[in-house]
């Protein structure tokens, strides 16, 4: 019998990964696109999808008929049961039923979740937080997103709208967030709320390494790794201030939740990691609760970049 | 057929509720008794529980054999399926066994619960929240409790140890907690903190009705209520203040769990919950994303100082 393969992705405002996973769960072939999302329409990031999934195919040798399933993981709120993208906020889909367009392309089941959502679901099954029951994901990237394993099942709440507490308010009178609210845990430890600390602190005539990186938006997480590096005085400020209000929001979830895990992932955390968990366990035991600590790790993500790739491969049916 | 009952109670720091219900899920008759807590040992406070159940038969007249079974809801960390109290704030009970002396006095068997998970229970099964599959309940009395129905299932967590989210902290500069933390919920909306802000404004001259209800620990939920019907600034500026950061709390409870609906119960709510609804309604918004906001309601808890007697009743199997 031919060997059958499984195609996911990992799609962005800003690009497309993807990857042809074979029977072991292996990755045999991969490709990142870019994408230009905001201006785009539905079909062109459908389209990009489809031509992602094409050119791995061609790139891989690997024929149409011996792919399984398509799965992905995408920003916004997403139902799962339907393939239907509610809402986006980096991409132009609203109420948009992307499963169609590519299982009517492909011929096999589409599968889709919030990207957050599937790259915990991957930690879980593949990662670092395989083998726990209870899992509270903190992914740290341009924003702050989350995911949540409640007894074993990736949980998401009415409506596919849970594991948002990016926007949970840690101080009513701090920085404004993009959601329009002030003190969000997003506001002072995603990478915009990070970049808005050194730019204004730029504004005020400091020197930062950073300084060009965030000029027009958000840095890059190589930038905030070589600054580090080089103990920039500004990104290492913004960065303590992300921690802190890190290891606030992990005790808070903590409290809430008595996982047995709190796995931290993103492009933050793939780039500086080590960095943020010493200073988030520096600090988070006086935020949780004694007896709920005891029973709680803290973890980096296990699989990288790879996250939501290996979630999307969990979420494939046999 | 003889008509089949069950016993149940809730247990708490000075007082115990029982109750008897028939197989209608009717209360047939009640009563309640004060214990002494603190200083009691285990012992005692079973013997308190085994002398309930066994005045409850005699007031009733209901005999022995008639009961199927007794439950109840108590403070603190309790593992369900073994009715081990692993740990109690107001209770002298440490890794204790209370199911083993009650089941060999009375020959039925007894469940036991956290008496806020219980009484979320309650709500669910038989008062405001039912027909609802996740929800958050916030319980205001001496402290703050939390209960969690999620995918229609009591969440526990990790050993029976979620749900904490009384400890969330809100301002990290906040006012010192119980707990030893700072910014707690508790420390901003409990009786324990509401009693505090009203004693430090009348340690500074201000008059309070509430002077004397507040001078040697937390006052009774009437007194709160008597003190705003008659518009008592010190009193109304506690309770415009435990609002807020329950709207604020709310807020983060909605984006994270993305419930159906939040339940306010607990004694602070039985006497003056319509006050505080009114309040947290008139904030909520600004701390929810709106987009979940839209899906979730706000209610009182509907059994009142029953919520945890229907609670332990629903923890009964047939």
């Amino acid at each position: 019998m031919a060997e059958s393969y499984n195609i996911c992705l990992d799609i962005g405002g800003t690009k497309v990964l993807g990857a042809i996973f074979n029977s072991k769960r292996e990755i045999v072939y991969r490709m990142k696109k870019k994408t230009k999302a905001g201006g785009d329409s539905s079909q062109n990031v459908e389209e990009v999808i489809i031509n992602v999934a094409k050119d791995l195919l061609e790139g891989s040798g690997i024929k149409k008929n011996q792919i399984h399933a398509i799965a992905a993981g995408a920003p916004g709120v997403i139902n799962q049961d339907s393939g239907i993208v509610l809402f986006s906020p980096n991409l132009p889909w609203k109420n948009y039923n992307i499963r169609k367009p590519i299982e009517d392309e492909f011929g096999v089941p589409f599968y889709i979740g919030n990207d957050v959502n599937v790259g915990v679901l991957g930690e879980y099954k593949f990662g670092a937080a395989k083998g726990y029951n209870n899992v509270v994901g903190l992914f740290v990237g341009t924003g702050m997103g989350g995911g949540l394993i409640l007894n074993g099942e990736l949980y998401t709440g009415n409506k596919f709208k849970a594991a948002e507490y990016g926007h949970m308010i840690l101080d009513p009178e701090g920085p404004l967030c993009n959601c329009g609210q002030r003190g969000c845990l997003e506001a002072f430890s995603s990478k915009q709320g990070m970049s808005a600390y050194i730019r204004q602190q730029v504004a005020r005539g400091r020197k930062s390494a950073m300084a060009e990186a965030v000029s027009e938006g958000v840095f890059k997480s190589k930038a905030l790794k070589s600054a580090l590096n080089s103990n920039d005085p500004v990104a290492t400020e913004a960065v303590n201030r992300a921690c802190h209000y890190l290891a606030i929001a992990s005790g808070n979830l903590v409290n809430t939740f008595s996982p047995e895990i709190i796995v931290y992932g993103g492009g933050v955390i793939e780039a500086v990691g080590d960095v943020f968990l010493q200073k988030i366990l520096s600090e988070v035991d006086r935020y949780c609760m004694p007896s709920i600590r005891e029973t709680v790790v803290f973890k980096k993500a296990a699989l990288g970049d790879d996250s939501i790739l290996y979630g999307a491969l969990s979420m494939i049916k046999k």
